[in-house]
């Protein structure tokens, strides 16, 4: 109970950083504006943003510097659920119980919205970094950002899901691949531009990336399970669940949590996030 | 004939170069690699990139330096089209003469293309500034362009468009406002990072934002004559010819060509400049 209150107590901090720096813009359309905030303030689990700012701590990193790269992170994530529920993408009519940014600002101006969120994210890292005394170390997670968002990494991803939809033929080694960059990839900025930000060395980094990349797959059993719940979860792409089964997708999910818990027990002050984690997966571990 | 020949050998170091850049992306899907291509080498004027190269020069600004923000303004620019090309935008078949994005790769795909666009710009300017000596010059430089192309920028003049399809009431202030946010923004960016790059006063960059804004106003006119040859030119939007006339818009090119030429006196080395400016307004002035 503990937790929870202080899980909401987070997301409400983020949430309420997110609404001041929006509202904060003034030179920009009104309908613009509450269609961007409509799409990114919803409700979210914030896991992305969460695990950025925890992992800010862990590496030391200054609060204003990790809560910009924090709420770009969350801004990249919104602008990929506001195209891909695009008709010409999923064609998702709802996000999170409430219609999607198309179904209520028209498919254009959704266009726009992703677009402006995306952008926004990396005017909201770069806009903090000019104020920070290593501009070189800032440069480089905004690169890396880059890098996991783009079209080696996330986009990438996107991609290869579309590549594959009915692809009767996708095994576990595609579904490990798509994965990792349609979801790990956005969960590896989160937890490795902190680190680089406070300039740790490449070894360190690789860690970190690792950790990141069996958080992706862990979490996206998980989704995938929800999915199964809510709507049958087979659309055409592979999932964990049409290509393991339910029962080893669950062992599955379990080894992969243990590997995570394992590296978040190496840091001192690491209570909040092995909680979290116990939330996340509550029903799996 | 020598500017023609000096301007061609211009356009094809700018594409040999986000030619190469792109190929040597190499973890992605090839699908995407090559729809990115085609939304990116289609023979454009390459007016951003051209002036980003040449204010750089200007300015002293390295070249390798030069080259990366310039790449990254065209890969916004070619984003802009591609999505604005969308059926649920302006729904254009054609794009130069070729099909658009979406009519060769699918929809799905010319979102995603458009979104690998925005945040390759990013990239490539976030990796050429690692390298720089001036990293908080560089840091400003990307967050000007992130600025100039976000919601308070192109994509809020993309919006202002959207709000004002078939308003009868758009008056010419909103015309102006409309450019300004939509076309001279981006070019702003062109002109007014490499002079941030160069670290030179605010003042001075006061002055080459002016430039550009009349840059932007007098190439947006010649834009509306172009699609009112084309096609007839009157998709819904407020243009400086259904709402000046031919004949005043006519004038109007003129006097802010003038003031642009005016502009770009005042420098040394300028005679490219001068030509091409020559060379884009020849049927006006």
């Amino acid at each position: 109970m503990e937790f929870l209150n202080e899980y909401s107590k987070r997301i409400k901090k983020i949430d309420n950083y997110i609404e001041n720096y929006i509202d904060s813009i003034t030179d920009t359309q009104p309908n613009l504006k509450e269609a961007i905030k409509y799409s990114v303030l919803n409700g979210g689990k914030r896991l992305r943003s969460i695990l950025c700012i925890e992992f800010a701590k862990l590496n030391d990193v200054n609060e204003d510097l990790a809560y910009a790269f924090a709420c770009a992170i969350e801004f990249i994530h919104a602008y990929s659920l506001v195209h891909d529920d695009l008709p010409c993408m999923d064609d998702d009519d709802f996000r999170r119980g409430m219609p999607s940014c198309h179904k209520k600002y028209g498919e254009g101006m959704a266009v726009l919205v992703g677009d402006a969120l995306l952008t926004l994210a990396f005017d909201i890292m770069s806009f903090y970094s000019e104020k920070c005394e290593y501009p070189k170390n800032c440069i480089k997670a905004i690169n890396f950002v880059a890098c996991k968002a783009g079209m080696c990494g996330m986009i990438n991803g996107q991609v290869i899901d579309i590549n594959n939809t009915d692809n009767k033929n996708a095994d576990y080694d595609l579904l490990l691949k798509l994965v990792d960059k349609k979801t790990s990839e956005l969960i590896c900025a989160s937890v490795v531009t902190p680190a680089i930000l406070a300039g740790v060395d490449d070894k360190k980094i690789k860690k970190f990336s690792e950790f990141a990349s069996n958080l992706g797959i862990a979490f996206q059993i998980r989704d995938d399970f929800e999915d199964v719940e809510q709507d049958g979860g087979d659309d055409g792409s592979p999932n964990f669940i049409n290509i393991l089964g339910q029962d080893k997708a669950r062992k599955t999910i379990v080894e992969y949590v243990k590997k995570c818990d394992l590296f978040i027990s190496e840091f001192d002050n690491n209570e909040f996030l092995c909680e979290f984690f116990n939330y996340l997966f509550a029903d799996f571990v």
